[in-house]
Parts: structure tokens; sequence; C-alpha cells
């Protein structure tokens, strides 16, 4: 897990090579050209908090309106929804999953155009889609995904932006923010703090995390790293959801992990972190700058919070790594999983 | 909280009398005749989970493209989402959040058709939609909702079964089964499983909720109660993403509530139940069957999965209000929790 967490810097400065840029970019040009209506994601897991990411982009970003489905309704119960508006975005790091291949065989059957974006182009959910994105994030080693994550954020990304560009390929802008990435990723990987922080947890009994907007997929995200690696129960809210409920919880005894960026979603984020310091919670914030009555901060380079979710989990995986080892766990082979989950 | 659950039964026969079912049939008229071509729902805490069942009916009933919006899309980072085919359906006890007035507000403005369904007729949510739903569940005393959550279910299902017929009236076979809801409601609140059983979660530190398909919202709603008015951490997974990552925290430490139905859902998560009973999971199912492994059970009427969320989740609020109790704590008044909480 520690091998894959370190390869994530080379990971983006790969998927931003011409090669795989521009395959991206032929990709975006189609989808614009065909100008979907609106944008269906399906996924699972990890690669289900890539897709919310992808969701918030598409709706930020190009305007359109998007969704995740639930596979069930159509794997399950045999909904046939007709997508002929639609594009359909199966996100899956081994395409192996047979739920997803078959939402994209409904949805395509249906007029809709679909797209596998995976980390092994001749899977069956490639073989589904009529595209393809391939996120080149090379074989990942750990069961639980950190670099298949991260590429698909990137990837994700970089085929919206091309969306909205309209012929696939980035404006001069977005290409200069996004070449940055490799090292402002180096650079928050090699901050001792998430180490250091995770001596911090070790007796915790349960932990929260929380974020908002593109935010959000990270709360969720390092939720599911927690308690994959460490078995920690990790609750993820959307800051505007922990108010309706899940704060009667907070309590000084659990620890919330807050993702608070540079932008609207940071700002909309410091209502909620004094309503948790009401409740007297111990708050660390994962953010570009500290907070009044956060006790500890995990640092992140200052970037537009749209790109804040491809550097800010990079500390939470490495909190979670630290701390299933500090915790006598093998982060490498967490009990009860395995590498492929086949759902129907 | 208590007399809130007791009035369930009563609630439902309310809205099936001809004043609120033709009210009812009338909105769901109009937007049969207006062919919206994909559904989006957007709502806050339990009302949230009344919007995923919502969307699942969305597309097994009526076969077109359901999803849940994030309202911090719109409200925080300034999207303006083209949502011209589609239905915006609001889902709100109060209708009092400034977030979801916001969205169904952007929404109308470009050419959407809008839905209130809140619980009060008058509400800023009303007052901005087109079309509005009126769950006429009375008012409400306790801060956990419980009564209004049901009559979301129950006017959400008659809503979206009068755009099945295409006039807003449902047919004879559907009447009748809703007809027998009241009833089984309250069969299903006479049985003193629920309490017996809260003694057993007494010294739990934690909970995992599941169920697939229909009854992944009542996992979800499961939940929030539990933590609501127990302040217990509780996890809702769908079967399904159960599988892929947090099945590794599962332990016999972490009891479970499986809801388990009568048809499709319920035999896809017998595939759940034996990988939790791998890992030692305490498994108590809610169901109108018995389930190998399972150490306890919640019974339930046997109903179509369809309806079983309008039953299930009667024996769970009773669980969560008994737990609270057993716990010291009073379900009444949540710490830090207000009736309507106002996002942004």
């Amino acid at each position: 897990m520690a091998a894959d967490v370190a390869e994530q810097p080379a990971g983006y400065a790969r998927l931003l090579e011409p090669e795989h840029a521009n395959a991206i970019a032929q990709v975006a040009a189609t989808i614009a050209e065909r100008r979907p209506r609106h944008v269906v994601f399906t996924a699972r897991g990890t690669s289900d908090h890539a897709a919310l990411y992808a969701a918030y982009l598409t709706e930020i970003r190009l305007g359109l309106p998007a969704g995740l489905a639930s596979p069930s309704a159509i794997t399950v119960f045999g909904a046939r929804p007709d997508m002929s508006d639609a594009l359909v975005v199966g996100v899956s790091q081994s395409g192996g999953s047979p739920d997803l291949a078959e939402v994209l065989r409904v949805a395509r059957s249906t007029g809709a155009l679909t797209l596998a974006v995976t980390n092994n182009p001749s899977s069956p959910l490639n073989e589904v889609a009529e595209l393809s994105v391939d996120i080149a994030a090379g074989h990942e080693r750990a069961v639980a995904a950190t670099k298949t994550y991260t590429a698909e954020l990137l990837a994700l990304l970089m085929l919206i932006e091309g969306v909205r560009t309209g012929n696939g390929v980035l404006d001069a802008p977005e290409r200069a923010a996004l070449a940055t990435l490799p090292e402002l990723a180096a650079r928050t990987l090699a901050d001792p703090t998430p180490g250091e922080l995770a001596s911090r947890y070790r007796f915790a009994r349960r932990l929260v995390t929380t974020g908002r907007g593109y935010a959000y997929p990270t709360a969720r995200e390092a939720a599911l790293k927690l308690m994959e690696t460490s078995y920690l129960p990790a609750l993820a809210f959307s800051g505007a959801d922990l108010l309706h409920g899940p704060l009667a919880m907070a309590d000084p005894d659990v620890p919330v992990l807050a993702v608070v960026g540079s932008g609207p979603g940071g700002t909309a984020m410091r209502e909620v972190i004094a309503r948790l310091g009401e409740r007297r919670a111990d708050v660390a914030v994962i953010g570009p700058a500290d907070i009044d009555g956060a006790a500890a901060r995990m640092p992140v380079p200052e970037v537009d919070e749209r790109y804040a979710p491809l550097l800010d989990i990079l500390p939470l995986q490495q909190l979670a790594l630290s701390l299933a080892l500090a915790r006598g766990e093998d982060p490498d082979a967490p009990r009860g999983l395995k590498k492929v989950t086949a759902t129907r």
C-alpha cells in the first residue's frame, strides 16, 4: 500500500503525457459532439467516490445534470430506464464487476452513449461500453485502492474539462494548472504530519469525516480507507447533512476529520466546524490554512477547490496506512476482502 | 417520539382518503402530461432517504433515469445545470431549508418542472415550486423524524404510481394493496420484538445496517435514527457496497441489522449475509422470514418489496427509541439538533 501511495505523483505525470492525454481528449471530443442532455455515473466502493467527484464537475463545469445510478434498480429489480439522452459512465478500477457491465449494456441498448473508465482496457466493462478511458495507473498491489482512485479522479477531470472546450483539448490555463499536480502531490506526500497524527487516533473507537461539495468525495473515500485498513468505523457526511441529525452523535470522544479548502466549499464548512465546536468535538482539518477551533491540521498546498480532491486524499491515505500499522493490522491484506469484488 | 411512531398507521389511512389521494393524483396527472425525460430529487437528512426510495421507484416503475442532486453544486459552487427535460422534486418535512428552495428556484428558471413534497403547504419550498404534494402527517413532536418519513414514502409512492397510469388515478390492484397498509403497519408496530432487542444492543459500541434496492433507504434511515437518538455510530451500506471494502470492519463485536425482503432484493442479500457469517458478524434480520445464520429477527408482514419500506422502518424506529431509553438518553431532545435545519 505504501508503494502504491508513493506512486501517485508519477501516476499524475503519466496521465498528463501526450499518449494518454490525447486519448482522453479524443473521447471528450466525441462526447461533446454527441451532446448528451444529462450524465449518469455508476460505480462501487472507491470508484463511487471518484464518480461523485465527476458528478460535481459535470454539474458545475458543464452545466449538465448528473447523478449516480444504483445498479440494483437495473440488475436486481429489472428496471429499464430510457437513457437515450444520457451519457452513462461506468467507473471501476478492475472493470470486472458484473453489475456495472449490466448497467452499461442496458443503457447502451436504450440508446445511451456509454463510457468505461477503468485501469484495465480489456475488461468486461470496456467491452460493453462504446467509449473507453484508460486511467493507466499500472498494477495496484494493495487491496485498498489508492493510486487507482486518484488516477480515476484525474482522468475524469481531464475528460470533463475536455468536453467543456468542445474539442477535447484542454485550454492553456487548465493545462498549466494540471501540470503542477505531480509536483504538488509529491510535496503533499513528503509532509510527515499524517504519520505523526496516527498515534493520536490509536485508541479512537470511531471517526467522522466531513467535507462539502468537491471535498465530500474525499471525506467518503477517507472513511472507506480507514474502515478497510484500520477496521475503524468511520462515518462520512457532507457538512450540510451532518447538521441534519448526525451532529447529535458528535462529542469529545469522536474525532472529526474535516476537509476544508480555500474556496466556497471551505467557506461553507466554517459553520459546520463552529457547530462541531459547540459539541466539543475534536476536529482535525485537511487543508491549506489553519482553522479556529481545530486541534490539528494535515497541510495540503492551496489550489482551486476543483483540483483539491487530487491532493487532499493523499494525507488521508497516509493516515489510514499509518493508523493500520499503529493498530497492528496489515493494510496490505484487509481481512475478508478481495481485489476484484463481483456484485450483481 | 413514541406518539409520532404510533400515529403512522393513521397517517397512511389519512393519505389514502379521497381528499389527499385526489390531490396527489392531480399532481401525478400533470407530471404524466408534461413527460419529463428524467427525474432529479433533492433532499437532506431523513427526507433524503425518502427521495432515494422514490428514485428506485422512478427507475423501476416509470423507466425514467432518476438521481439525487447535491444541492451544494448549485448553492455553494454556483452550478446552473440545464434541467429543462427534468422533473425536479424537493422533499422536506419542513420545506424550510434554504438550499433546497434554491435548487428548485434554479431548476425552474432553466425550464424544469418542479415539485415540492412537504408537510407544510405554505413553506418556502412550496412557494418556489410549480407543483406541491402535502404529505399531511400533522405536527411532529419529536426532533427525530418518524411519521413524516413514512408519510413522504407513501405520498411519493402514490405519486409515482399515479404517473405510471398516466391519468394520476391508481389502478385497482395498486389501490387494493395500498389499502392494506394501515392495518399491516398497526400489526407491525404491535410486535414486541424491537423493544426486547434493545437490551441486546445496550452496550454495542457501533452498528452496521444494510439492505439492497428498495431496502437500502430503510438501512440508511435506520442508521440515522440510531445516531440521532442513541448517539450510536451506525454505518449504512447497500449490500453490494458492503462487499466492496467495509466488510473488513465486520467482526463478532459489530451488530448488523439487515433488511431482507421476500423478493429480488432479499434474494440478493443472501450472499451478503453469508459473507457476514464468514466474518462471524452478529446479524439481526428485519423481514418476513427467518434467514440461516441470523441471530435474531424483527418480523414484518410479507409484502411486495416495493411496499416493504413502509413497514420495515417501523420496528427500526421502535428499536432506536427503546435503545435510546435503555441507554439513558432522551429521544425527544437529541443533543445539538433542531427540528428545522437551515443549510445553504
